[in-house]
Formats: C-alpha cells, structure tokens, sequence
C-alpha cells in the first residue's frame, strides 16, 4: 500500500511514526505548503513535495493523509483532493461535520474514490464508542469527559492575549464528576461540573498579571464557564515542563436493563495519551488501511469510522482474527 | 422485525428485557425445550412454544436468538436452525469457534440465511476492543481482566464436589496487576498474578469442611493455578447476598508511540454490570438488528461482531449517528 502525507505539522508527524509501524504501508511522499528543501523529515530516503505538484501523483498513491487543520484546510482541502485521490481526514468541528461529508462523498463520487473523513479519536474511538454503548444500552445517558490533556485551541485562545508569549492549557476532568458516573448515577452536569482549566502563561516582562489573567477567565466560551486556574511561569518552565502533548478521556454510559430497571450497566471506553497527534496519526493510519480495501472493492464516496467493518482495520485475515481475538 | 428467542433461561430472559427495550422489535415467541405450559414469561401476550414446532415458524421469523449453552447446546442447534432462520449465538468456547463458525457459515450458505454467532462480551464486545486496539496500536500488549462478577461455570464446578449444596464463585481481578497495565508497563502475568478466586460454599450438614476446601482450591485449570479463598455460608445468606449475576472486566492495551516509541499510549474498555445475562442479551439484541440488515441485502453466510459496520447496529439513520454521535 503506497500512502502519503499532505501537511507536515504534529498530525503529519503522528501520522509518519504510525506508518513505520505499520509495515503493510510505504510512505511514498510528504507534501508541504512549505519550501520542501526548509522540511526534514524522519523517514529516510522518502521525498518531500510541494503541495502544488499533487496532481501530477494521482495514481501514484494509494492513500493520502490529509493532516491540515480543521478551521479553514479541511473543508476545501478534502474534497479538493478526494476527487483525485482515497483520503483520510481529522474533521473535527462537529457540528459541521454533514455539511463537510456531503463536499467530500459528492467529489468522491465524481471521482470514483473512497473517503473517510473525521477520523481520530474524538470524532473517532469516542463516536464509536458512543455508538455502541447506545446501541448496547438504549435507555441510558452518556458522557464524554476529556483529559487530562493539553487543549491546542484553548491555547491559541491564550496566546491572543494582549502580554501574553506563550501558554498551555490543560483540559481536567473532574475526578468527581467521573466517579458518578461510574456508579451508574445519571446525573445533570453543567459544563463547570464536568471540566477545569489550568493554563500556563508566560507573560512579557512588566505586563499587568492581573489584568491577564481577568482576560483569561472572563473570556466567552474558552474559559468563562470554567473554573479556570493561571499559572505564571518563565519560558525555561514552559520548555521544560510543558512541550509534550498528552491527552485522552472517557465515554461513559450508564444504561438500565431489568424488569423494573432495577441493574445499572456501566460501559467506559478510556485513553491515556502520551502523544495526542501520534494516536490520532495512528487511528488515521488503520482506518486508511479500511479505506484501502473498500476502494479495492468499488466502494466509492465518503465514509466516517461508523461505516467501517473492524475486520477492514487489521492486517491480520479474518480467519486469523476470529481465532486469535474472538 | 420480528423476533423470538429459543431457550428461556437466564441469557432467553436477558434477550427478553432487552427487546422489550427496543422499540424496532416485537417479540412473536419463545420456544423452551420444557412443557411451554410451566413457563411464565415476562412479556404479556407471547406465545411459548415448544422447541419441537420450531419449523413450522419458518418465515414468520426475522430473528432467532438462541439461548443455549456452549457446552453441548449450541455445537448442534446453531447450524441446525441457521439453514432455516436469521440466528445469533453466544458460543462462548473461544478455542473451538473456528470449527464452529464453518458449521454455521455452511448451513447458513445452504440455507440462505444470515446468522452471527459468538456475541455478548467476551466473545464480543472485548474481541471487539481487542481488534480495535491492536490495529491502533500495533506494537503493544492487549491485557484482559475479568470480574470481579460470577463465573457461572466455575459455581457449576464447586457444586459437583462431593457434600456441596450450593455454590457461588466471584472472579476478581487483581487490582495492583490493573494498575501496573494502566501506567503503560507491558508486564509479563503468570495466571495467578491476574485473578484470584472467591467461593461462598453451602455445605451438607456434617460435611468435612477443610476436606471440601481442599477439593476445590486443588480442582486442576478451575482453581489451582489461582489463589483461591473458600467461604462457608448458609442457604439463607446464599439467596440473600448472592442471588445476582454481577459481571464485567476490562481489556487495556498499552502501545508505543513516537521516534524511540517513548509515548505510551493506553486504550481501556471496561465493563461493570449489575447483570451479566442482561448485558449479553443486550448485545444479542443490537447485533440482531444488524443480522436483520445484512440478510435483506442478501449478505449471507456466517458472521462475527468483527465482521459488522457499526452503523447496522442503530434504530437511527446513518445520517442521525453522523450529526449526534459522531
């Protein structure tokens, strides 16, 4: 299987680590908007491309990961090039994730080839496995907690303000609110119950901290309905003590069964991340194998992780699975 | 869809409550291998019906669940009613369902049909995280606990011990093993390390205890290599403190990730049921549905939960799972 990778950031990078461990898979190109000779990569003896040349690949490629962001690359980035190509996307807005499958599955169709976009883990394992609990459990609630992990979004929200050079912020779940759940409770959370922020800041020299910090809690939607922490530390700190990026969390469902409904059934599906863009890279890399093997099989458009048999995600035949893993 | 259930034990009345939970279904009747006349069951208004009539439902049926055990039920009655009936099975004999899977796939080819055998948890929704996982993360170690619930066949082991009334057997994992897997150590377990073994114990009056005691945590496979503890109880404390069939688990694989794999990246599903019966009929409901989908595209043949796009597991439209799940 010849794969590629276009864009060479920290899903780019995730996504290259899965692939050497995948040994089914030859990464054939990596793509940049970037001057190519600026780029190193970690994979010896594999040519790094400018973005403009794409199309003169087509046909070259088996699959291509897309590993641009989900503002403003991915919706015209997928279905640009899921017309020429099978792709794999992290499309991670949700709440415009059927406007974003209907580009994709109409330029995949015209193009004959096979999509799957919003792969990751949320949206991906946790979608899921909030599918299957639901199925499983259909009287029940369920909930997504995230972290403890580094939030690339509420970070930038940081970065924008006035004094502020760098900062990291840490999704927290509240350890309470999980445990719960867990005991099959359902209760009504609002969103100050469910989730803290902790944010590092490494502020210019004089700045007001006061006045940082206002900015931070009192911003909408970020951090006002939190409970948020700042932390003021020097960038040595901030390098030291804060360049991983881990994260992770868990769906929970709590579902009845019973005559009366008297048993509580409690599915948790959880992550512990070291690296949130190589896992990510890595759910990219199976899926792409699936997305593979349904463009070998004529199965065009575009797909999500919901549509996909598990069977398709792994090397191994199936005879091999159903001994092995059954 | 219409439905029924052949065998009304503790697995035919958790496929019961869980039809009853699904509003897709309607239950048209159970079979009993027992004079249908001894039976009551919980659904108002469904006929039971001897197993012995069971042909002359052909075509009236979209589903059959059989509710049989592993031991010696299912072997026989799987492929015998898959050439005539969309069936889903529980076997649960892990090392023999290769030879089971061909039986049913050939009566099922024969016959037309759609059947999926080997579903609940574990086979089933654990074989399913197990794929997952391992597809995910490639190099790593998948660890399966069980407990702490009620193995039925180890109670049934106790039981055939000579001055033994009644038995109960929790298997419960052990804790500090979990949580050695959890931190993202991949260590190596003896079979002792994982799991220890609990019995509550009624014994005839004037039984020789200690000799009682030995016969069980000496029994070979069941309870030697375990450390097993041995409680001497009433009938009464035995209805009142173990009359449930609690069970769960959990499957964690921890893997590696990055240059010098220095990430560890940990996937864990776990399971807490107040009823095991319940839960495993639960999953042969919501696998139903998709047997049921598979049959009227005319996918036939013999089917696991591996083999399964998530989607045909849902009551709700693809379109519905994408814009509220995913």
């Amino acid at each position: 299987m010849k794969v590629a990778i276009y864009g060479y950031g920290n899903l780019g990078r995730g996504v290259e680590d899965s692939i050497s461990r995948n040994q089914d898979m030859e990464l054939v190109a990596v793509f940049t908007r970037r001057d190519p000779a600026s780029i190193t990569i970690a994979t010896p003896d594999v040519k790094v491309v400018s973005t403009d040349e794409i199309l003169s690949w087509k046909g070259k490629i088996d699959i291509l990961f897309l590993c641009g962001g989900s503002a403003t690359d991915l919706p015209e980035m997928t279905p640009a090039l899921a017309e020429h190509f099978n792709v794999v996307d992290s499309y991670d807005n949700h709440s415009v994730i059927p406007n974003h499958l209907a580009a994709v599955d109409a330029a995949a169709r015209k193009g004959g080839t096979t999509a799957l976009i919003s792969c990751g883990w949320d949206p991906g394992m946790f979608s899921l496995n909030r599918l299957y609990a639901a199925c499983l459990l259909p009287q029940g609630e369920t909930y997504t907690f995230w972290g403890r992990g580094v939030s690339q979004g509420h970070s930038d929200a940081i970065r924008r303000v006035k004094g502020v050079v760098d900062a990291r912020q840490y999704t927290v779940p509240v350890e309470e609110a999980m445990e719960r759940v867990r005991s099959g409770e359902c209760p009504k959370f609002t969103t100050r119950d469910k989730h803290l922020r902790e944010c590092y800041v490494v502020a210019e020299e004089g700045a007001d901290l006061e006045r940082i910090r206002q900015d931070i809690v009192t911003m909408p939607a970020y951090f006002e309905p939190y409970n948020t922490t700042v932390h003021f530390i020097t960038m040595e700190e901030m390098h030291r003590d804060h360049s991983a990026l881990p994260h992770g969390g868990s769906v929970i469902r709590t579902g009845r069964s019973g005559k009366d409904g008297q048993n509580d059934q409690v599915i948790e599906y959880r992550l512990t991340l070291d690296s949130n863009p190589e896992f990510t890279g890595s759910a990219l890399v199976a899926f792409g194998r699936a997305v593979y093997r349904m463009a070998a099989r004529g199965d065009v458009g575009c797909k999500t992780v919901l549509d996909v048999a598990p069977v398709d995600l792994a090397v191994a035949s199936r005879e091999e699975l159903v001994k092995d893993l059954l």
